[in-house]
């Protein structure tokens, strides 16, 4: 499945969530990432994801997409730096 | 159609493109957002927000869903605050 992960953590724990996300997904805006993950890939994110975020107060919203279905995705404004330029 | 909403853009113009993006969809995390547009609406909600950023740095992407079909969200971690409690 095709997933889109947005999140929105404290800044203490931005490295972490950014490291993980990098890990597993592709970097397309400052708390923005994207890419294909099959079932056990989604379940470990998952788990990753919640060994670093403080589930009562930071915020990840996980948009799936169907197998073979991918994102109509459009950029107004600046085509976005290199991930490693995003902290 | 369905949109999905995520900015990053300078501090200084997050009011503006927070009041836009509340002109026309919901707040769904800081600087997310989802609804559904019509044609003509989009092409107002993409004018309106063309003339808030600034299209040399900040970065707006707009995630497209075909009429009749909305995205599949899952929310790990805290449950949004209300949205007014989000600038």
């Amino acid at each position: 499945m095709y997933v889109v992960v947005v999140y929105d953590t404290a800044a203490e724990r931005n490295p972490q969530i950014l490291r993980t996300c990098r890990q597993y997904l592709h970097h397309v805006q400052r708390s923005v990432f994207e890419g294909a993950l099959s079932a056990a890939q989604f379940k470990r994110f998952q788990a990753a994801v919640a060994g670093v975020i403080d589930t009562g107060y930071d915020s990840v919203l996980v948009y799936t997409y169907p197998p073979g279905s991918v994102p109509r995705r459009e950029e107004w404004g600046a085509a976005q730096p290199s991930p490693s330029d995003i902290l």
